[in-house]
């Protein structure tokens, strides 16, 4: 592996980024044991289908953090109705016994979980080509194909793989997921393989803006893409199926993370870029609990799809984040955590726990005069002052509604067009500083990367 | 004057805005001495000149505050330079024994005060016509003779200027001077003149906007005044001189005054619009000293033209404000005060006098890339948060460098590119609550109208 060109940072890296051999013998003991039980399984029923690995495990990409397999069952002939209807049943009664976990999704699938290791078992029909099928998840032995192969033409490029892979969960752009809406494991390894390598990618990453066309190899037809995909800030056409964006998960701030860390990156290369790291990296900054209001939500989350039940997370953050800020509350950032059963967290950062009573509000230019005689009216009525500008448009001062977070927080958490998940029977505010800030803080700081301590340390 | 067709209030206006017989007795009296002391005195030299009273006085358009008159000496075929080197000089002579104070202007002048009373006799070219001459006063007399020509022709319009000047102070919008930068007693005649009486001009004005062109009786070239006049909000052509604008003075923000207020009264008519008023109306608000603040400055300003000082005293209230803006504090309004000798005060009104020590700060776009990762490396440097939003754009917090208005403004007026007015020795702040913020916020109280008050009970 020395023979791949490699700069220092990456080879210290790459150090704590490669499997272990015993996590390797451990996987492969799991898979062997897996693979035994669902092959009698079918043979005893009479199913032809094959069992194969797929992932990271198969294309030869896992990271050291990754003590977890994909097991897929591609059933021969199958309809897309049957293994909807049979699917579930099926893999439930082939691994009877084991410790085994099964969650609505859009395709069938349990999580076996074993000794600190864990496999999602997937049942699939078996297509003849990616595409045909309807649920997407058949496409997947046709990408573990196509990167194994570009791999084996390419050996250093696992490696590569792997730095990205680790890079982009070091930014917190990781996974394609509502949670995160970032970088599937398949379109890092397909950024890295159509760019010829990881310093290569994050060359070109620097020069991405949304609408970005990504597409180095010319797979894809651009134009049908942008047709199809016209609100994707990224398009990178899926190599097995060229039609399709495998980035079609990336949102524009996780692409926006990306451009800046890799610029960030190529200006100063730092192992605490990536995770799993060489080093203990913290994260570059602390929130100060006395400035963090937290809601918690408690009700059942459990038979939620895990997608739909982290969107609306975001999307109720974002609603009291903006609501916030209509009260006069300047947040810094917020984020949000579920244990996706029966209970989540809203965690906000603000500028100050407390605003001052009056506020600045900008008002219409006295040429509106009907909207102009309500503002003074209004500033009249409760012995406030307005001025005219000098360009002839109104300003005066306005109360708060509520000076502390935490009231605003409780008055727009019990609206009745609050956006709260569906399940949920009770929302609890915790003011800045008390317990629930701290562990709200402490929620914000898992989330805070390490990276832009490489930047200050190069400006120090 | 019952004959005059007019509202109800504007008929219980009157009685307090119309001077009373003692007013008229005392400045008749007033004049005939000074016409008799100046005629003798040019007859004394051999000067061949005209003794006339101009202005309000002598139009009938005196309103029961003024107590003043304009006296003018008009020499025949004297020159400019020849009233600039000798004029003050004469007038001395002419006026010895009497309580005179000579000012600097554009045309010598000298105030007389006397019991009460004050006249300022001004020294002027007869000319042939209106424009000839160098100085602007020579036209004077002839906006005299025009005013009164119309107020002739219907005698109603001089209750109704009256109504409309008395209105103007009530808003705060009168004087063409450089304080106040609104409509000049002239402009106030002319306005009610050109359309036909005080409701009617009210009616027009709600419609007015910057870049309004007012000639109802079609006196002007519009395309010459616009050409002439870029920077005019309001462009009035001049009755004598058609080629001059009128309302050269009016600054947008007395415009959009007038605009707003007219409306206002259209909506409900009240006595609160007027001053001298017939009920004693207090200012709609009284700001708060614990949220005001105040620069004293002292020095030496009485050689300096008033216009100057007042135009340097706005420019540096506006130059604190917008430093105070930037530093976080929001500044409701300001105003300014001078005795023209030896001190100057500029009172800010604040949201509040205090801040938190953060602030929200909205960053550069991911895609600059450069000034992003400036933006970065200083929250990371500093241990603040920052964070990308959907849009692709950084925000983050940032330290406030002042916590307390006082320090920021301490700060401001010590800077050395502070624009404080010439001949200053001292700038002193005073901070919120403060003794010194009293006496700023009553600044403030006695530059705040009445007329919202009315709104704000119909409203109630």
């Amino acid at each position: 592996m020395g023979a791949c060109p490699r700069g220092r940072v990456e080879e210290e890296a790459l150090e704590a980024i490669r499997p272990g051999p015993l996590q390797l013998r451990l996987l492969e003991a799991f898979y062997s044991m897996l693979k035994r039980r669902l092959e009698a399984c079918i043979l005893e029923r009479g199913i032809r289908a094959l069992v194969e690995a797929e992932g990271s495990y198969a294309k030869g990409t896992l990271t050291s953090d990754k003590w977890e397999l994909d097991v897929f069952l591609l059933v021969e002939g199958a309809s897309a109705a049957w293994i909807k209807s049979r699917g579930e049943g099926l893999l439930l009664e082939c691994l009877r016994g084991l410790p085994v976990e099964a969650r609505y999704a859009e395709h069938p699938y349990v999580t076996v979980r074993l000794m600190g290791l864990e496999a999602d078992v997937v049942i699939a029909p078996r297509v003849p080509r990616p595409g045909a099928g309807g649920t997407g998840v058949e496409r997947t032995p046709f990408h573990t194909r196509w990167v194994r192969e570009q791999l084996e033409r390419n050996p250093c490029l696992a490696d590569d793989v792997r730095l990205f892979k680790a890079f982009l969960k070091g930014i917190g752009a990781y996974g394609a997921e509502t949670r995160v809406g970032g970088f599937s494991g398949l379109l890092a390894e397909v950024l890295v393989i159509y760019h010829g390598g990881f310093r290569l990618l994050l060359e070109e990453a620097t020069h991405w803006r949304p609408g970005s066309y990504v597409d180095p190899l010319g797979l894809g037809d651009e134009a049908a893409l942008r047709a199809r995909y016209p609100d994707s800030p990224l398009i990178v056409p899926d190599p097995v199926d060229p039609r399709r964006n495998a980035a079609a998960a990336v949102t524009t701030r996780r692409l926006a993370e990306l451009v800046v860390a890799a610029a960030a990156y190529l200006e100063r290369p730092c192992t605490a870029y990536y995770k799993p790291s060489p080093r203990p990296w913290g994260p570059y900054y602390k929130p100060d609990p006395a400035r963090v209001a937290a809601l918690e939500l408690l009700g059942d989350y459990a038979g939620e799809p895990r997608d739909a039940l982290w969107g609306r997370l975001t999307r109720l953050a974002s609603w009291l984040a903006g609501g916030l800020g209509e009260l006069g509350f300047e947040v810094a950032r917020w984020e949000v955590d579920t244990d996706e059963a029966t209970r989540a967290l809203v965690a906000i950062e603000l500028a100050s726990p407390a605003v001052p009573g009056l506020q600045l509000s900008r008002g219409p230019p006295a040429w509106s005069v009907r909207r102009a005689l309500g503002y003074i009216a209004r500033r009249a009525g409760q012995g406030l002052p307005y001025t005219i500008a000098g360009d002839g448009t109104l300003r005066g001062l306005r109360p708060r509604r509520y000076t502390r977070a935490s009231e605003a927080l409780e008055w727009l958490a019990s609206r009745p067009d609050a956006p709260l998940p569906r399940g949920t029977r009770e929302a609890r505010v915790h003011p800045p500083g008390s317990p629930g800030a701290v562990e709200a803080a402490a929620l914000i700081e898992s989330r805070t990367p390490s990276w832009p301590l490489c930047l200050a340390l190069q400006d120090a």
